[in-house]
């Protein structure tokens, strides 16, 4: 593991966020952000579904791009381990599942698998196109967001309120809500955004904060409550989240909190756009009710960096990610097109 | 000031939450809970401008009741220092100053400063009248609020959803929106309670959930965004909240988060019930956009428990109040009636 102080780096630490260096991947830490950036050696299995876990590697995208070199790296491991099929496939299992809601891991750990005959070559050959795809998906899909909003909006500066963590760390490139964000200053059609925190894990503050920071673009953090009021009360023009996994029907699983944001932007009467790479939607899933959302230790929200905040009986109801219905959705924005749910 | 552990203490120190003793004012720390029960000792209108500030005295009712006794500790501080009556009539304002949102706390200064004619007693006289009418007022109330939701709902054990704390720390007696849950209780017409955690300060985590435990009622707590996916999902039958002050024409004034908890209540179609007592409503303020709303600081928002989580220069918007317009409200429920806003 290689440590650098935050200060050391510039914009581009955010072109290196996953990947594959001697056979292992490299990831930054995502837990450490914003005070420490550590860079993760992931050698084994184990250690890439224990960061995976722990979010230390997180992000729709960019799970997938984890789980695509994660078949890479249980391939060399089973080499050095001497592991038969029926083991590699049991190991690349637990990669895939490692997390069930974002569909994008299980995806493309499927797609890379699927190179395991033709040898470690093709199966990193595979992975590594993963990566490059996304980093190229992410700058279409950010440009499509940003041309779709100034459409929907008119060519002014706009006020853009986000949630959790879409930028380069989620989604390498550009990212995918925050990508949207990152062309809209391109364009000279940015006022500011306002991040949710984003508790329990505090993506908002710790990751979206740091990376607009990074990117010099004027910001501000709200309480996840105070999100939808500041919307009532004109703080945005639109809000613009990304996705975990799009559902047949147009429903949108996203991190806790994205609903309340898009029922408050029906009532404003502002557009609630999704941005996500088409690689996240599930045409397998019928609709939001048939996604599997992902219910996470109570000690997430009674407790705050290992500080007790709650009293010691009390448990928690720990739903990482909700579901948006497919009306309260304006637009999904995809690397390739503009789909209008309802 | 004295200090004792919370594992001392019974359901019965609920009853004491402010008082009046040997000419000064005390008061449970709501700051310390629920790790420590600290109860201060405040003797000068600076000390009790201090702990209201800074939320170790806080809740719309007990405010009110802290108001009217700021002005018998002002009156004795008068005698103590000399102070001429335009001393006297400045300390008293800013006591009424020391927080704009809820309406209580000027009311009952005001309605308590009368008296100062007639000399320090008859100003103690009416203090300790006023916290004996909060008592009694809260139970009111939430007998008559636990009779609304069960005529509503069904006389069923119900799920109710709450935000931020109304218990008898923020009320005295049994509260308000807790109160009404405690009367619940009390006719077998409860299954459970949901309490949001309440970013920034967590008086939802720190506060309801510990006051829940002292009661013995099954609790679960939820991150702010959360609350309006829980309620989507048919996690409560019905959300009650408090109210720091009621516009003429039934705008509700609240913690920051409500707004969205009436957003997701309309959207599931259960009712919506602000608990609040007579005196929250402010038949001189005529909308919700009349009501002025605290703006806190940043780094109640971009810390956690004192622990910085957002990079060095992210700012924050720190509403620590929003207003739920009166159509999303079902019901304001007070000690002496049931109005139906829309």
């Amino acid at each position: 593991m290689v440590w650098c102080s935050v200060g050391d780096v510039g914009s581009d630490v955010l072109d290196d966020v996953i990947g594959w260096r001697d056979g292992c991947i490299t990831a930054i830490d995502q837990t450490a952000l914003p005070h420490r950036l550590a860079v993760l050696r992931l050698t084994t299995v184990d250690e890439l579904v224990d960061a995976i876990t722990t979010l230390a590697v997180r992000g729709a995208p960019l799970l997938g791009v984890a789980g695509a070199l994660g078949v890479a790296l249980a391939v060399r491991q089973a080499e050095r381990e001497g592991w038969d099929a029926a083991r590699l496939e049991a190991e690349v299992k637990r990669i895939a599942d490692a997390r069930p809601t974002a569909v994008n891991l299980r995806r493309e750990v499927l797609a890379v698998a699927a190179a395991i005959p033709g040898g470690p070559g093709a199966v990193e050959a595979a992975a590594l196109a993963v990566r490059d795809t996304a980093v190229e998906v992410s700058v279409r899909l950010s440009e499509r967001g940003a041309a779709f909003l100034t459409g929907e909006c008119g060519e002014r500066p706009l006020k853009v309120h986000t949630h959790c963590n879409t930028g380069a760390l989620a989604c390498l490139g550009w990212g995918s809500a925050l990508g949207v964000i990152r062309a809209l200053r391109t364009r000279g059609a940015l006022a500011h955004v306002i991040a949710d925190e984003t508790r329990p894990l505090l993506q908002g503050s710790r990751l979206t904060a740091w990376e607009l920071a990074q990117l010099g673009i004027e910001h501000y953090l709200a309480a996840d409550g105070a999100g939808p009021f500041l919307i009532a009360r004109g703080h945005a023009d639109a809000v613009v989240v990304g996705a975990d996994r799009v559902a047949a029907n147009g429903d949108v699983a996203n991190k806790i909190g994205t609903y309340s944001l898009a029922l408050a932007a029906r009532r404003a009467g502002i557009p609630f756009v999704v941005a996500a790479p088409e690689s996240t939607i599930d045409a397998a899933t019928a609709t939001g009710a048939d996604i599997p959302l992902e219910l996470r230790a109570d000690d997430e929200v009674t407790s705050f960096q290992g500080v007790r905040t709650a009293p010691a009986g009390t448990r928690a109801l720990n739903y990482a990610f909700d579901v948006t219905p497919a009306d309260l959705v304006t637009a999904i924005v995809t690397e390739d097109r503009v789909l209008r749910p309802h």
